[in-house]
């Protein structure tokens, strides 16, 4: 866990910092908050359980449960989840399994990136790295096997509205590949020289954009309209982390800190000093809120994003750096 | 180069060696066989094209472009192209592409498997590995990425058929994935137990199994009823590379040979003996011509197969098991 709790609020502390509301439109996000995260752990549950079918070796079938559960705070699912709610949601079925191809999606992208070749990492949301606990062979196959099973998930959810298929894979492709996606942020590290607006875009970005145009994908708006919100959520959150690894307490994060110091990588805090990188988090935040498109749910969209955000930083590092 | 030519026959050397046919279909056979090559090349530049764009960093593209060019021999997507042409090819684009997104794969698993956490391999296609020319880091790197491009190419390829993508992207995706797909093939490497065949059939008979779903329905034509034919072409060609591996002239192949035994691997070869082992690929072959499907150039596929099919070990290796 990293210490997020997207939309999980209850919603009288959502009344206490956004604007009054009316109550309707609190107990549908009380409904939507209370069945999110239980969405994306069976739509995970289910593409890992089709994998294991017939002709999947043990191991790698236990490396890959290893890898996706216990999860993180599924930030980026909820965001899928969160978009399709605001758009509608004809086909919840599609929505939680757009969530889960980007959560597979990261998945591989960390067991590949905690490899001994890159972050040479020990531990990982608080346990032994895949490597250290499975060997590096199969952390390599893992990554493999769970971005394949991203784009699988996508045609088995969309079936009911294959129309759907083209722009998710579309989408969830570029957001991982060479070309502006995960993979190309990770490369980055590779190049002599790094320029941080698109490394980060890349590596942290992408996947976010993905999350937020892949639930109104899902939900069968146009997801074009719905990258800046990704995007810019992607960017805070990445600003959120450059500031907790400098300022952070290792026990809350579940991870080493002073990592990005130690590995010479591009980050907000260094560039522009804690108190810089706070205010561009909180810049960013408001950017990401203004740019919701128009949809049937847009406000409850709104208090769901403020109310996450504000949560991106624990406490003691916003005085900090206050 | 791996020493085989599929479907690059003169008309002549085909006649010499199958029963007489009608001279219109040796000159369609001629005109396809002369394509065909040109279009996989292109198919995969443009695939590689597209994630060059904005947004790549430098050395993974240019790494990337040294993973799959120079090419082997494609089998596999001409393969695809083959089974297209012979359910009467509809979209040629689709069928490129298709191809394109198979040997994509296979690309990728070439450069995981040659990682020093494998196979540990210096020389591929006659020139240094990935790892060795760009360091590890990247060569994990580029396979992921070769992966996720695989299935972009799908949905670029089938924007004319867009029905067509489901199947594609099924195909493609079980093939290469944990339950039966390549990414099994090689992890079954890391169990206590092997079972050679479900180990054979999904390290090499999957994505041949799928080059030849692939060629029909991007042309249409329903797949299932061609994984007989690809499966079992991809078990002889994995016989005749155990026999090669065994028996075979380094200088000939590419690589290094004795692998398999040095890395005991489970091998035709030290199961059946030589001679076995050329009984079992030449029982293979015919099985596989046999089990061609109806469609409009049946005639014309039989007679490519059996063609290539012969030229799948060296003569002084034939001699050498008489």
């Amino acid at each position: 866990m990293d210490g997020l709790s997207w939309i999980e609020q209850a919603p009288d502390a959502v009344a206490r910092t956004a604007p009054p509301v009316r109550m309707g439109i609190l107990s549908d996000l009380q409904d939507f908050a209370a069945s999110a995260m239980g969405r994306v752990e069976n739509a995970l549950d289910e593409s890992i359980a089709a994998a294991e079918s017939e002709g999947c070796p043990p191991r790698l079938a236990e490396a890959m449960r290893y890898t996706v559960f216990p999860g993180g705070a599924r930030i980026r699912p909820r965001l899928s989840l969160a978009v399709a709610w605001a758009c509608g949601d004809d086909d919840p079925r599609a929505a939680a399994g757009a969530g889960a191809s980007i959560e597979l999606m990261h998945c591989a992208s960390l067991v590949h990136d905690d490899l001994p070749c890159f972050d040479d990492a020990d531990r990982r949301r608080g346990k032994p790295t895949v490597h250290l606990a499975y060997g590096e062979p199969l952390a390599v196959l893992v990554g493999d096997a769970l971005i394949v099973m991203a784009f699988e998930t996508l045609v088995r959810c969309v079936s009911r509205k294959p129309r759907r298929l083209g722009a998710l894979v579309s989408i969830v492709g570029r957001s991982t590949g060479a070309s502006g996606g995960i993979t190309a942020g990770q490369a980055w590290e590779c190049e002599p020289v790094i320029e941080t607006a698109l490394y980060h875009r890349a590596k942290t970005g992408s996947l976010f954009a993905a999350a937020t145009m892949a639930g109104a994908a899902a939900a069968g708006a146009s997801p074009h309209a719905w990258s800046s919100l990704g995007g810019m959520i992607g960017e805070a959150y990445q600003v959120a982390d450059d500031i907790r690894d400098v300022a952070g307490n290792p026990e809350l994060l579940g991870k080493p800190v002073g990592r990005d110091e130690a590995l010479m990588r591009p980050s907000a805090c260094r560039e522009l000093g804690l108190k810089g990188a706070v205010a561009k988090l909180n810049g960013l935040v408001e950017a990401a809120i203004a740019s919701i498109p128009e949809c049937p749910r847009a406000t409850e969209l709104r208090l769901l994003i403020r109310r996450e955000a504000s949560r991106f930083l624990p406490e003691d590092i916003i005085r900090l750096a206050a």
